[in-house]
């Protein structure tokens, strides 16, 4: 019976919650035979809408017969009181964790709402803008004077995960990261393409499985040559044999999600990240 | 003595390090008087790579004579009794965690990598993948035919930061958000601008402080109409007002991250998150 019904779950913050809802999608997926009912609520900043809340969770809980989970980065004390009253599985990381840091730091923490997705350092967060600034000016090719000032640059075929990894380094980690969609004329020579030819070091390959890469471009173009097997067979062994040839680290990112890809881009190319947070 | 040094501290994982540095940032965003060096270390998915990190944290915690801070989400049970032996202060949110959650669960954990940052389910990865689409097509007033199928259509003078917003709300919900910056051509009249009058129950309006507006601006376009006091005062008034008299929800982004302002945007529009992890 137990595994019948989806099971609740809340991430709950007087913030963004985006720090519960990032710890707890990791804790659940750790049990893939469960299904879970989520929702997120943010900006649980006053005792009225804790109150509310602890409400909602107590009747779902009550209806269901099935003890909610919580969890919850509450950084105000009074209205983390509040919703500890709830019976539900609450899970807290301030409440395990702070204490520890304080010891080792010798210092009390805020006990009020950080600053953790807020704007601390005004200008590391413009250089998050300007990277995504970037990002947009150098998507799939364009400007492709102004390579130079790349931290990174993707190169691979069309449909290949390139343009959300580019947005990604730059939201996430302030890279900034252009993309270079390898053409058909391209991969008739043996040279590199002449706008990435002078930032070899900087060129980074993506590719994908021949299966995967007819699927996506099939829901795209249906029934065209752009779609087909034969030209994605063509497209995906011209481009690695340009890898190769020209000693271009390059990953398969068929199952890795934009931030498997992204981090494996910074680690392998040893990117430095600006402080976004 | 203690806060003249930077504290160092490692975020780290055998998948991509985001649960780990999520959760350390906010956590550290606690102790706003101290400095951290911060080294955050993903794919630590060997004997061999858990056994060098354990080498590095100690060799740096015996030179600067601080003990270092680690905070680590390992799935692999075998990695992290490697990990427990450095003497830094571990934070392990999934040793903590999850025996609580098995016990109301009553199920085991994986006790391996779990699928958080991997594609489990395609259609809804694919799903992410056309609103990040949707969002590159559909930025700064672009293909405005398309409008019927946005989730939300940001509006406001330009540089008040609806293309990283729109891009955020696709990469890391899902939801597929355009953006219409209102001209001086629109603001010279008391209607909504043509191509998102039909869609003013979508409509959301972003606007910022006079002061960051002109800064941001100038460092675009310095010395330029563009980022003049008075032009930038004209622009927020004439947009406020039109805001206001469409009855457009809105808010001030001065002080607000990229993921504060998407979560606003989410809660006050009810919008659903696509679950994209």
């Amino acid at each position: 019976m137990e595994n019948e019904q989806q099971r609740q779950v809340y991430f709950l913050s007087n913030g963004t919650a985006i720090t519960a809802e990032t710890l707890g999608l990791s804790l659940l997926a750790q049990f893939p035979d469960h299904q879970f009912r989520i929702r997120t609520i943010p900006f649980v900043d006053t005792v009225e809408k804790a109150r509310a809340i602890v409400e909602e969770i107590d009747r779902g809980g009550d209806a269901s017969k099935q003890q909610p989970i919580v969890i919850c980065t509450m950084a105000d004390d009074d209205l983390m009181k509040i919703i500890k009253r709830c019976k539900a599985l609450i899970i807290d990381p301030f409440h395990d964790f702070l204490p520890r840091l304080e010891k080792v730091l010798a210092a009390q923490h805020l006990h009020q709402p950080g600053q953790s997705h807020r704007i601390v350092n005004p200008s590391r967060y413009d250089s998050r803008i300007e990277a995504i600034d970037y990002a947009m000016q150098h998507d799939d090719g364009g400007k492709t004077a102004n390579y130079d000032q790349a931290d990174i640059i993707l190169v691979g075929v069309s449909r290949s995960g390139k343009t959300p990894s580019c947005l990604y380094l730059a939201l996430q980690f302030g890279i900034k990261a252009a993309n270079y969609p390898i053409t058909e004329e391209d991969m008739e020579s043996d040279r590199l393409p002449s706008p990435v030819a002078p930032f070899r070091e900087r060129l980074y390959g993506l590719t994908t499985d021949l299966d995967r890469l007819v699927s996506i471009r099939e829901e795209r173009r249906p029934g065209s040559r752009y779609a087909s097997l034969d030209q994605c067979r063509y497209e995906l062994r011209a481009v690695e044999k340009m890898f190769q040839l020209h000693a271009i680290q390059y990953i398969n990112t068929t199952r890795m999600s934009v931030e498997e890809i992204s981090a494996r881009i910074i680690r392998d190319n040893d990117l430095q990240r600006v402080e976004t947070h």
